[in-house]
């Protein structure tokens, strides 16, 4: 391609409203523009970067047995009603109702549609494994959308939905889909790691997501750097930190703790660790009896150490409130407690309470926690001498640095990431809701044992960015760069020589299939270098008159700190060489 | 692929509510499956025929220097609001607000959202011309979606606008999207005619439409087939079947025509030629004054032969009637000819009206027409002696089969076609209204010339099939073929040699990048055969114990009558020249 025949639209600052680098970046290389909130135009540049990830993901989908097809961005109700998720799905499902008052929505992911493909087609065992995918946009209307495409509204996203016979052969399916995952992000030259993530309330143990890994990532991910233990902090399991619980040694104590309504806080005030202190949290959960009438309000208080924070999708796995909960009100805490938030604890309530202890609390003694009464707390608080055992004990907490591994293998880290696929066994829920079965061996019908697949097709752009940056621009990874090098003649206009030169370079690079341009605007070097550079094309050759009366040539890697000269005879060599990765 | 591990669902009968034979036969041959009224899912079969369609577009878009980018789908009102299309456009576009209450809709055309990006990205003369397109999902909310995928509601189309510093310039881009579309259809392999259209309120003569011939087409398509006049019959032009006015030779006459209210009755009563009857069309404009406020009524009489028809674009340029018009109502027409509709004419109106005679009405003498008065015509009637000249003469209707060639070179013939592209001039419309301007080389701000271009991707397919089918099913062109040949062994389940030469073959031919498919699923001929022919594919070698007992295999092209037998030895050369078309 030559630039002068091309589309390159770079501007010198960012809209003030970008928040994030990659979002600044890709305004500023002319590779998105905004059109309304969370949703884009591609310019032809950043189109081509979608285009490599696109096919990439194709390529190993089709490797891996998937088969692409394309289902409808806009989907009629009745089909998303037959699960329940018509209902169920909040306002970011985007529904409207088309001429004829009929209610439709814009795709926000398809099981609901792949489902009924398979149940009117996949009519025998014969017909299985099958494994559908589609690169499609799909459009989900984020209250706050943020962070350019990281979390837009409109965006592409490949998903993929398998169709098995059983458990063991979808698990044959998701291991299929894992490693097509991994050669995709290692294709893709991206940084990533592959976590454990929750399963809600299909359960098992199979759902990982792959995150990028970046500083800016939203997600908190888990690592053993000893082993191959990762997981999502959502769900990385804490161990107690303490092996047993130790002799009280001290008397419990009612003590002043005045305007000290935080663990942080009381610690200071009372000069001791925060580790000495228990945080106490008050959910609640409406009860309903046999035929689903509400019963009454049970209140919950869950303890997690003072420099622990509550895990949210663990305390929903707490027998109890499986079902759902929500944080108690202040009119319900001050039933059950006889006090305001930031003083209470788990001795001496007004009203009965079901406490569940963070195992590590559970093992604590001599501890600090609030006294149900203002401005007070009590100190040597004991298990079993100044209040009863926890009803429960559980995992409650989110692991923090330094924690040891759940699979006794050394101590945890923790990283930022950014999710740009999740695979996910399904199991039989949409296949039961949808009762779409195939005639099994046995000639009995069964239903689809099923698992879905999704990688966020713009997003990885966003988090390809946010990992690969410096202060001049973008760093891509040579397979996902618009273009792999840009040739930049020095004197395009002026200079025979220097034409020459570089139109013999670029055109060998054409012809052997390399993905090249040409930089013939005439632009000065800084102009040039600046575009390029912010575009973050990988591999660079300049080619001056200066240089060329000493035979020579500039080459430069994205991130190389200087330029390498390189005789006009080698340079192709020297090129092609630098394109192999040597 | 192997057909064993690839998609395969054909159905013996399509769905009741199918209309048509493309959208019969896409049905039946698994390209397709409804997911509501003109929505549908392509399953991984159809999909392979769209992406062939996509890569020749994009390959000759390309070529012709455009650029591919992506717009949204999900486009916000505020842009369709400056060009007063928020407006203008009717129920089809699919209008909703999202969860903040903002005005939406789907995009089903992007010339708003294009023309925002020019404006904001083309600031100079010397970025001109651009053209971007988009190959990109489009929602039309049609009252009756029909014929499958000829007139569906989510369709892919491309679309592409080009932006020019003045009208050569934007005249060069029309040539160039025109000649690309020619080499796109070429390639396609597709029988089709490029026709003139009209081009509305924008004017001038730059707007054709790519028609693909089909006895089936909704349009009718003018041609000379001695000359390359061809035009859509809503722009044809009409010369007049008369050269002069031939003297009159008849008396005036006041006719009894009892019930015959239309001009074939009357022809058939009188037992005269349906040429010698004069039609009588009533139209009605409301009048404005200067201040635009209503200023009543003006009441209009066309009048064509009796065995012509009226062309309704045509009347829309008759000077008076070019703001728009409408049919009269009852009381309209009563109050002027004092008579109801079916005894109209010319002659002995009530209140005066707007006479507007087509060009071969103006030259007829002796003609017959309503008298105003109910069971009665005029016969003998002539121009200037019974009744004034006709305020008005002008090209009123459409031409009809054997009407002179507007060219001079011939006779028209028509065709049936299926609109499939368009290539329009749209001059600085857009620009304009959303003062979208560039700096010129003078230093001074220009509105953008623009031009926009569709091609209806999805719908290529129904028109292809319409075009191209028999009673056996799909008969693809090579280039469109979702698998170009098909390897069918018969008894692949328990003849080695059968499966060796299969495969052989097979494998020969992926080793030459042929799109080829092998029918490993061990069924039987007759199944194999008539899945196959169903789905198109337009080429079919058939390997089976019983000839290679002889040392033969049999191939059969698509179109053939009957299979050819070929020897083993020379299976794979023969092959090969079928697919370079020998």
């Amino acid at each position: 391609m030559r630039a002068s025949q091309y589309f390159i639209s770079t501007l010198k600052e960012a809209p003030a409203d970008a928040e994030v680098v990659s979002q600044k970046l890709m305004l500023r290389a002319g590779f998105i523009r905004k059109v309304a909130a969370g949703i884009y135009s591609y310019l032809p540049i950043g189109l081509r970067v979608i285009r490599k990830v696109e096919e990439i993901v194709r390529e190993e989908m089709n490797r891996a047995g998937a088969l692409e097809l394309t289902m409808p961005m806009v989907q009629p109700s009745e089909l998303w009603a037959e699960t329940g998720r018509w209902e169920k799905m909040g306002e970011e499902m985007l529904r409207f109702k088309d001429r004829h008052e009929r209610d439709f929505a814009l795709q926000p992911t398809s099981e609901e549609v792949v489902t009924d493909i398979a149940r009117q087609e996949l009519k025998s065992y014969r017909q299985l494994p099958k494994n559908f995918y589609q690169i499609q946009t799909k459009f989900r209307d984020e209250r706050r959308p943020r962070f350019g495409v990281m979390r837009g509204r409109e965006f592409t996203m490949k998903d993929a939905y398998s169709f098995d016979r059983n458990m063991d052969a979808a698990g044959r399916s998701y291991d299929a889909m894992y490693a097509a995952y991994c050669r995709i992000f290692d294709r893709l030259g991206l940084t990533y790691r592959a976590v454990a993530a929750d399963t809600g309330a299909i359960g098992g143990d199979r759902s990982h997501e792959f995150q990028v890994i970046a500083d800016t990532g939203e997600d908190a991910i888990v690592y053993c750097p000893d082993s191959d233990y990762a997981a999502n902090i959502e769900l990385a399991e804490a161990l107690s930190l303490l092996a047993s619980r130790a002799a009280p040694t001290h008397g419990l104590e009612k003590t002043p703790t005045p305007g000290a309504a935080t663990c942080a806080d009381v610690a200071k005030l009372l000069g001791l660790p925060l580790a000495t202190t228990v945080k106490s949290l008050v959910l609640a959960t409406d009860d309903v009896d046999d035929k689903g009438q509400p019963a009454g309000v049970t209140v919950w208080l869950l303890l997690v150490r003072g420099d622990h924070a509550l895990n949210e999708v663990k305390a929903s796995k707490v027998e109890g409130l499986k079902a759902g909960f929500r944080f108690a009100t202040e009119a319900e805490i001050h039933e059950h407690f006889g006090c305001k938030p930031g003083y209470l604890g788990p001795i001496g309530m007004k009203k009965p309470v079901k406490v569940v202890a963070d195992r590590t609390v559970a093992n604590m003694s001599d501890f600090i926690c609030g006294a149900n009464d203002e401005d007070y707390h009590y100190t040597g608080a004991n298990w079993g001498r100044d209040l009863p055992e926890p009803d429960l004990v559980a995992d409650l907490r989110n692991v923090v640095e330094g924690d040891p591994s759940p699979d006794g293998k050394g101590r945890l880290a923790i990283q930022r990431g950014i999710e740009v696929g999740h695979v996910f066994y399904l199991g039989t829920k949409y296949s039961k809701a949808m009762n779409a079965t195939f005639l099994d061996e046995d000639g009995k019908p069964k239903h689809f044992e099923m698992g879905c697949y999704g990688i966020g097709v713009t997003r990885i752009l966003g988090a390809a960015i946010e990992q690969n940056n410096d202060a001049r621009g973008i760093i891509w990874p040579d397979a996902l760069a618009p273009f792999r090098i840009v040739v930049c003649p020095v004197g395009w206009g002026k200079s025979e020589a220097v034409r020459s030169e570089a139109l013999k370079l670029y055109e060998g690079l054409l012809a052997a299939g390399v993905d090249a341009i040409l930089d013939d605007r005439d632009e000065r070097p800084g102009v040039m270098f600046a575009d390029w550079e912010l575009i973050g094309v990988p591999h660079r050759v300049v080619i001056g008159e200066r240089g060329l009366k000493e035979g020579m040539a500039e080459y430069q890697g994205r991130r190389d700190a200087e330029a390498t000269k390189v005789a006009i005879g080698d340079l192709a060599g020297f090129v092609a060489a630098k394109l192999r990765g040597q």
